[in-house]
């Protein structure tokens, strides 16, 4: 991969605005400290019965045990559920205590130390009612109705005033943060638009007022790893973390809850495949994904640069002292080598 | 400590402008995944015979298995040395690649995409000869010149035209990054000002703008932990992590690297001591520490709103997606509760 020959560069990003050390060297330093493992989910047993694990309130037939559900799929009571929205049962932001008067937004205008109530909607989204199965052992059909489980659900909370942004997540794998092996994900409506979402937009403006562009509406040939009639899959330029994926709409748009069936099942298909090419790739490794959108409400002029994308992070490494002091990352792999070996990967 | 009386809230700080939702609940929940352990360095054998670990680089004898060395401390080579300063040997940016043309100070001003070269320092400071020492068993007059030998060096980098930001921090345990369990910490000088000194400056400046504040120059007693002639130890008002420590210079002043020698005792004590708490509290857990200053060069007119800073943060939990997507954090500890905690526990 031409690993020996490349030297270190430093890229940022259209995006966020991120710089980001590559340093193939890296990845051959010593170490004398065990790192933690990557231990992540049971395999599927494919086809097998299902298995409830005897403790998780996520198993079908366990429901009771779990905080209240919000809905399901398919809806009818008479048929066995494939996904559950239901309350997260440790929130945290509960929906039970009063909003930020005027929704925070008044306030948050202001800068400084600012404290609101912890108003706000934390879900759970139960993707699968068996224990051993998990997102990509699922149809595509599987990951769209999952997909579009997460569009109503947003679209729910984004009529509620005092709700200003959505994140949506997966964490997979002890090393990803996920407290809970069943295959789910989950999302917090926040009364605040969240500092990252407010660092991207100012990022993807400035670009837009210098150069006349949206930051995500091209993409180079060298990171593209897969491409649908309507999602291009990429290791983006900066990538702060080896192999990171972002799965972006060719066409440009704003919010990701606006989805629709269809392109909801052409991401559900390209998802599917990048998820399989990461386990296949790095033997199963923890991960996050996230759903970068648009806050709610944002002003017709912000629209020309705001585009949705999903964002896959494998967790293989530890962040140190320098990530979390400057915001800067060391990746030891080029986003181009990265891009041609998943491109390369064969995963059918 | 009120742990069960306490709702949650969310909190945004005026240094870094970041969201931080606290929720106490959150620490009961259930887990069927083993996080990884935070297992550390050794316990020190104070008194006991240096031992050198036969495979440590860092060790006392071993010092022709590392990169070159920068200076170390005492200067005389006649003498055993306490403290040395050398190149990291798998640096991530390498001081023998062409410097960015201009420093890659103007290409920085536009915005977008952007790739410069490789250029930049990475050291290593071993801040004892001994492989069971950790930093806060050394007296206040050790810690206090491991101090001084960042801030000299920090001084050296300064001089370069390309160098435009030095990052000084600390990984201890395997959880916080660390791969090498000698104690040691390390320096990155970029031909960038990196993201979050950015984002930092640009937060303190609104505040500024807004009230005629530096937002570090008052703190509250709330969240005060301790106190010395010169530096104040707090738990922050929006902390991002349980525990999470900020020790401050009492007086306005922009760059940790002009310490003095009695700043750097009255320092060295203080972290020494807040080091010390953190272990007993938490049970030797891993952490990082971070020392955030201004970029070299600052106009004047930033002066006002430059105040330099140690952030302290134990790696108790895992980041989740939510995190990674939001630049928010999720804290289950209240910065009074922390504080209280911290204030109390004696360490003599
Ligand atoms: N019976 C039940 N009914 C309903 N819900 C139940 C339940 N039992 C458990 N839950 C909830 O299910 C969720 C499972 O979530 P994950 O495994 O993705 O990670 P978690 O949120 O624990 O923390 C990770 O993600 C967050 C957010 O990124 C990080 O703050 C954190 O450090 C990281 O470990 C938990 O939030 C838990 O509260
Ligand atoms: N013989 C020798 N001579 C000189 N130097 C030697 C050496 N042998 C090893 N080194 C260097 O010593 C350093 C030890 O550093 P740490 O243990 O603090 O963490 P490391 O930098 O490995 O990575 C952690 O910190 C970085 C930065 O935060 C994160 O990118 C990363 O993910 C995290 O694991 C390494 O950088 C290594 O290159």
């Amino acid at each position: 991969m031409g690993e020996a020959s490349r030297t270190s560069e430093a890229r940022r990003d259209a995006v966020f605005g991120r710089w980001v050390v590559f340093s193939p060297a890296r990845s051959r330093r010593p170490t004398d400290l065990k790192s933690h493992n990557p231990t992540t989910n049971p395999s599927p047993a494919p086809g097998a019965e299902a298995a409830p694990k005897p403790s998780c309130p996520f198993c079908a037939g366990r429901e009771s045990e779990c905080a209240p559900q919000i809905f399901r799929v398919p809806p009818e009571d008479t048929l066995p559920w494939r996904i559950r929205v239901i309350e997260n049962l440790y929130p945290a932001l509960r929906r039970d205590v009063e909003p930020p008067e005027g929704g925070g937004g008044e306030a948050e205008e202001v800068p400084g130390e600012l404290a609101l109530s912890g108003f706000g909607f934390h879900d759970v989204v139960i993707e699968t009612p068996r224990h051993d199965v998990r997102l990509w052992d699922l149809e595509a059909e599987g990951v769209r109705d999952v997909l579009l489980a997460y569009a109503a659900r947003v679209r729910q909370l984004g009529e509620h005033p005092a709700v200003k942004y959505v994140q949506v997540f997966k964490n997979h794998g002890a090393s990803a943060g996920a407290s809970m092996a069943h295959s789910h994900s989950q999302m917090l409506g926040t009364p605040f638009v969240p500092p990252s979402v407010k660092s991207r937009f100012n990022c993807m403006k400035e670009v837009y007022d210098k150069s006349g562009n949206c930051s995500l509406c091209e993409s180079s040939k060298d990171i593209l790893i897969s491409e649908t009639p309507n999602f291009s899959a990429i290791v983006p330029f900066a990538a702060s973390y080896p192999f990171e994926i972002w799965i972006i709409p060719r066409q440009h748009l704003s919010y990701f809850h606006e989805i629709d069936q269809d392109k909801a099942l052409d991401l559900g298909s390209l998802l599917k495949i990048m998820l399989q090419k990461l386990s296949k790739q790095l033997n199963d490794p923890p991960f996050n994904f996230m759903i970068h959108s648009a806050p709610f409400g944002l002003s017709s002029s912000c629209l020309p640069y705001a585009h949705w994308f999903v964002q896959i992070v494998p967790q293989l490494s530890v962040i140190g002292g320098f990530e979390l002091g400057s915001g800067c990352y060391i990746n030891p792999v080029f986003p181009e080598d990265a891009a041609k070996i998943l491109r390369e990967l064969d995963c059918s």
